[in-house]
């Protein structure tokens, strides 16, 4: 089967790290027989200067006709982040529906954990991506007047809480069974009892599962006193935001750091990206490291239908880091290309 | 001069650290001739179960007659939180204007971080502890229904960040003078570009500090990783309530922290209590860590006017921790009563 896939390699080291990722998911593809299909979009700033948008005006029609969307990274210093951000990503998360932001963390070999105890990590983050604390509804009033007022509301429905819910249940179901919930219903609040109601009716459509619902608060305490209890963690879009950095830092990976943002469906294209940004400060030298890429490619071929390949791809760059080639951010001296080579040579020797 | 401290041992734990802080408190007042009268008033969930109220009627008028507010901690696990908390935290928090919520966060003698890099952590969390995402207006639709949703407003106004940014900056000019704002302006998030904004404007007219804002997530992240770059924190409400527990939780103080609940004009009285909460799986065994009540008490001696002698316990409660004395929550066998027998022998010693 023939997969047609939207690149979107986008600003500073995106341009470096997609490179690296295709010709690893281009082995992978050839050994697990797989067609990949890459189109090339040269959308992202440099379009943004020249066009005055960052997706063109046909943009989410020509990307609704790829199988998934592969982003690099978007984002430079001299074009504020809300342009860039919400004239791509946010667009693309919403009318394609990817109401889940799929962000695994775990401790990975020869990537030390910032905590002394080094029990290994291993969770998900399902972060509900289209609604919650992120509505369109909210606005400032009186500006500039001592009366003046800014608000946001957040909004969570039954149709788009429980559908996350339901996606994390399933995930859980294939891992440990123990799902936490992100709350904060001990206040006024007034969504989260709301989201733990729907979470709870949910869950309990899964007799083999057990559900916690902890406070937002004391879970982000927790992550760092903890971290290897949790599992699966179900999350509003704010909390899990927040969530994933906060677990991702604590594991070590949060340079590493894959994300999937899904339409479970498939009805629409799903897209994938690393954690990191476009990170100017060391773009252009070569030694970006390319594991989030490659790692988001991985999580790509699972939604492709292809989860040998995509575990062909995790385990080989594990072994890569195990072999100790490691990029500067990891206190080696590898460049992005040595760092790929070793991983396409792991993935030749798996 | 004379202050009448109204105190409110509450629940579970509470009725045992207190007891504890007041005595730590009676020695310091002695030696530095300060006349602290102690009202106890027996509020929590006993009073609750016979009243059918966490504050009698005319509680908060009684209240308003006293210097400060002493809380232990309220909560029982029979009785939802939402009762306990909103009973009597959240009416005290907001009909006194306590518009601050003051969190300070350091390594101490024999407490071990969490962290392997053992660098010293120490800052304080400013969080806005009125408004913001806390707000009262909110509810939910179409209960049951298909359609069902809940939303809440979060409200920020320009007199409720600017008062908040005002106290941050001035503290900040008795410390480093580096301020931290947390954000999350690159989004939709109506509120916080407005927030950015009236704290810019604010710091503006202290020439000697610097301000950084921080995206949430990137700032959670960078709290687990360099905690120790960071002095002063201004945050949201909530944001604050998800970065004190962090900060807390990282620099291995959590169950040790203070709080302080600050009408900081002194227009009403300004309350006291410690992070942990009412703990009932260890209540009733005379285990508890005093630590949290007594610097919470600390602060309180600070507020009224008395920072000697605040300085004075605070030092007498850390050569108590470099002393060895443990309580079990820290590896020991101290029991609360031993805590603060030599917290009080410290407190002559100094
Ligand atoms: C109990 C709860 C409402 C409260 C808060 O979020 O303010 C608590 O977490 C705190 O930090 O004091
Ligand atoms: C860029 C920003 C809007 C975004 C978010 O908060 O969703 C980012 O932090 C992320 O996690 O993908």
């Amino acid at each position: 089967m023939k997969h047609t896939i939207a690149v979107i390699a986008g600003d500073g080291i995106g341009t470096e790290v997609m490179p690296a990722a295709i010709s690893c998911l281009d082995e992978i593809a050839q050994i697990h027989d797989l067609s990949l299909d890459w189109n090339h979009l040269d959308w992202g700033s440099d379009h943004f200067r020249a066009t005055g948008r960052m997706l063109p005006v046909d943009g989410l029609e020509t990307l609704s006709t790829h199988s998934a969307i592969f982003l690099g990274a978007v984002g430079v210093p001299d074009i504020p982040d809300v342009e860039t951000l919400w004239g791509l990503l946010i667009p693309i998360r919403r009318e394609f529906e990817q109401y889940i932001n799929l962000r695994p963390v775990r401790t990975l070999p020869g990537v030390p954990s910032v905590l002394r105890d080094e029990r290994p990590i291993d969770l998900v983050l399902v972060r509900e991506n289209n609604e919650g604390e992120y509505s369109e509804v909210g606005g400032r009033a009186y500006r500039g007047l001592p009366q003046e007022a800014a608000m946001q509301q957040a909004l969570f429905t039954r149709h788009g809480v429980s559908r996350a819910a339901r996606f994390a249940a399933e995930l859980a179901t294939t891992r440990s069974g123990r799902v936490t919930s992100a709350t904060k219903s001990n206040g006024i609040i007034h969504s989260m009892p709301f989201w733990d109601e729907i979470v709870a009716e949910t869950l309990a459509e899964y007799p083999g599962l057990t559900l916690r619902s902890e406070l937002i608060d004391a879970l982000s305490a927790s992550l760092v006193l903890h971290p290897w209890d949790y599992d699966v963690i179900v999350a509003s879009n704010l909390f899990g935001d927040i969530l994933s950095d906060l677990a991702g830092a604590v594991a070590g990976s949060i340079g590493l750091s894959p994300s999937a943002n899904l339409n479970p469906e498939g009805r629409h294209p799903s897209m994938f990206e690393p954690v990191h940004g476009s990170a100017p400060d060391i773009a252009g030298k070569g030694i970006a490291n390319p594991i989030g890429q490659i790692w988001s490619g991985a999580m790509m071929l699972n939604q492709l239908g292809a989860p040998r390949a995509a575990a062909h791809l995790e385990a080989a760059f594990e072994a890569a880091l195990a072999a100790g080639v490691r990029t500067r951010d990891l206190g080696g001296t590898a460049t992005t290309e040595q760092m790929t080579a070793e991983v396409i040579s792991q993935i030749r020797a798996l």
